[in-house]
């Protein structure tokens, strides 16, 4: 199963050069992952971060930009696990105009604790909740 | 030969678990490489991209948070070139605080023209200005 | 008439201290406007911006910040014209969460050639489709 | 007394029109303000913010862009208080290009407990710290 989300490519997403600032794709990504808590995983990520104390922080980032995005695209942007671990998570994502892939993204992620900012085991509802993104194919 | 320079983590730079936000840490490494331009290679980055429309997008990402940075903590940046292509480079980064490594930055970044967004040879003057900054011993 | 769309308040928006960092309530005034391009005016911003090369500055700011608004709230803007002028537009926004007004934007943009950065007149089909949104009881 | 400040305009502060996004100056002036606190008043702000567990958030402000500023400027940003009250401050700061007024801003911020977020009254060596820059000629 994968997580499908489309995102707008604004103004303020934009440099001086009329195409998304590289950085900018990174806050894309960090909200594509918020909202798949909220509306994939059915664990409200305000939740997640403010009352259960729990962090996400990425250990491990590669992305390939393969094409320019300009103001006004639309981008489908597609999730899935490729590894679950004791504390962390791999996951690949894609971001697409049209049928042109923009970036393919590669990022690792730990379930931390906010008050040590050391990487714990998922709690048993979020793993239960990642397994059916897990797609066995991928090579994590 | 590396370009260092030191980057005080802001408030704006922080995220809700009180650390910095990892987009931020792409946004000062674009910046990083702007001040090499401009006081390291001495090639005003404002006139490469806006005078003479060449561009220099990121075509490839590699990074690993290796700890975090907190509100405050004074960041050691260093920037040296792992290899030179005929429209490419690869730039390698670390950022430390202190003693410690926060991140380590593998950045592929290409010469285009902003004009039809495609890749280009360097310039000869840019191409002189970075050679000084070759690291022989990086594995590219 | 007003034109109306909702935010999630998202991690990336929010500073230490848990809550909006102002400048980001900008940000999303800035796509609030753009938005309101797209789907109220059916002026797409990306053309009117990109091909048109019209831009629409910022000359004057007034906001209140009246309450917080915390990650995963989710915050209803409300946007109308208190004044339209030759090639000046006054905007009235508020931001609410449920029913607490957390800001309050008075904004005056101004229709300029991106070629010269000089104040023009609004084109005919933009002030035609500005004109319902005007409402006669604001005061500018 | 002003605190005074340089800033260069940078590749990230500008947008596809090739100029300063407005919502990056805000957040220019938010890191005056934490520069201010440490270099001019002595107070370090990640020890204001996370350590004394105070806030500082904006309850009004107030901005006039009166010029534009492009990629590679070099900003001079003066700040000033206006009115010292219980739990609150107004700032006055301007920001030029060379003898060219860019923008005019006034500020109200508010001593606040983090852990409440309501506002208290200045810590006394904040106040002391506060005093030398209220110009008693700046109408507030």
């Amino acid at each position: 199963m994968k997580f499908v989300a489309t995102r707008v490519v604004r103004f303020a997403d934009c440099d001086p050069a009329g195409i998304v600032f590289f950085p900018q794709y990174l806050v894309m990504m960090n909200t594509l992952v918020e909202q798949w808590f909220d509306e994939g995983l059915r664990i409200p990520f305000a939740q997640y971060i403010g009352t259960r104390l729990t962090g996400l922080p990425t250990v491990r980032l590669e992305v390939d930009f393969t094409a320019i995005s300009r103001h006004g695209d639309v981008l489908t942007q597609e999730l899935a696990i490729a590894r679950i671990g004791r504390s962390s998570l791999v996951l690949h994502a894609e971001f697409k105009g049209g049928d042109e892939l923009r970036l393919r993204v590669r990022q690792v992620l730990v379930c931390t604790s906010l008050a040590t900012h050391q990487a714990q085991a998922w709690p048993d509802d979020v793993r239960a909740a990642l397994q059916p993104y897990l797609e066995k194919d991928i090579r994590a």
